[in-house]
């Protein structure tokens, strides 16, 4: 299984890339944004698309031709403002569903965020508010796609070490998550077709990934 | 036929009260966020509803109880960054569309923008470009709703007097037209039945404002 990585030079997408290569059974096409991002991936021996999501949809429909899973794990980043949140957390995502249904490819996993709820929207500081409503439209436009869908929403990410140790359900108490270990959930999500339809939160717990996904 | 116009505070909005109150067969509720502003719409004998558009849909919902339609004229303004174009164009365009569905009324007429497709995005200037992204996705939640709608997307609005010569089609050529004249367009449009399920540009032209409407 080719599986194509929106967002692959992100944290979580590093992690990711690295995973799915060392998996037997799945290869990754890094999506980045600038050639110098490359070496990283090929040194993994990853397919590189340069691809621009604020560019057009033909683009990104191009360089999703010919996998058989789209991963969105990029985001606009902390540092950004909600002028980037608006175009890559919701109308970049937007735009790569619809080059998957242009390419054909029905699998598609979204790495949204912990709680997108119209209530999460109500209680979240004013300076977050914006980034759950570009993540709340994004869950939603999915939802109403034919894609094969999963939704992946983990606890507060860390860059701890990954300890495969996690808890998965619909609905989970708030804690931290790696990012190593969310790589594995969606990489556990990708070997499962039975997550197809599902959509999930993720923390630190006391599960195998393997287990806590399948029992989803 | 009772509005709510939902932005009534701002420059099409004032203009829109004034017209329904003048107009024998409609009558307006104005809704506002702040008490101070409510005076203007007393004076013109129309009710008012104070409500945040960043609040809880329940609230506005309360005060869309008892009217026949709604418009949305609001807009985050020129001056607040793309934050508010988040929370205001799209979440809170959004949250009037789900009012409208909890207080059972169908009617609901979007003041759009001029353009807002998927090429008008790619082709905005970069600061512009969220803007649209916003008043897309929100005209995309619309029309995917069940409410009898109408999208109206007017040129470059000015604020000269209006002439009540107009041009309303599917696509009319880029132009300027005044915010009264856009108002009168929303009267006519809130009085012809015919004009649900249509959406159209309009500019200053050379028909009237009622032939124009009802032509589409």
């Amino acid at each position: 299984m080719k599986v194509l990585v929106v967002g692959a030079n992100g944290q979580i997408g590093k992690h990711l890339v690295k995973q799915i290569q060392d998996h037997e059974d799945l290869e990754a096409r890094a999506l980045i944004r600038k050639e110098e991002q490359a070496s990283y991936f090929h040194d993994l021996g990853a397919e590189t698309a340069i691809v621009d999501l604020e560019g057009e949809v033909a683009a990104i429909a191009k360089a999703t031709e010919g996998v058989d899973a789209v991963v969105f794990t990029a985001g606009s980043g902390p540092n950004t403002g909600a002028d980037k949140t608006l175009m890559i957390d919701l109308d970049g995502a937007v735009k790569t569903m619809e080059a998957a249904e242009q390419a054909g490819v029905k699998r598609y996993v979204m790495i949204s965020s912990y709680d997108t709820t119209r209530e999460a929207i109500q209680s979240a500081p004013e300076s977050f508010a914006p980034y759950v409503v570009a993540k709340h439209y994004a869950d939603e436009w999915l939802r109403g796609t034919n894609l094969d869908h999963t939704i992946i929403h983990p606890g507060r990410l860390t860059n701890d070490e990954g300890t495969g140790q996690v808890a998965v359900a619909p609905q989970v108490d708030r804690g931290d998550v790696p990012r190593e270990d969310v790589a594995r959930v969606i990489v556990e999500t990708l070997a499962n077709d039975s997550t197809i339809g599902k959509e999930y939160q993720v923390i630190s717990g006391d599960q195998s990934v393997a287990d806590a996904v399948k029992a989803q």
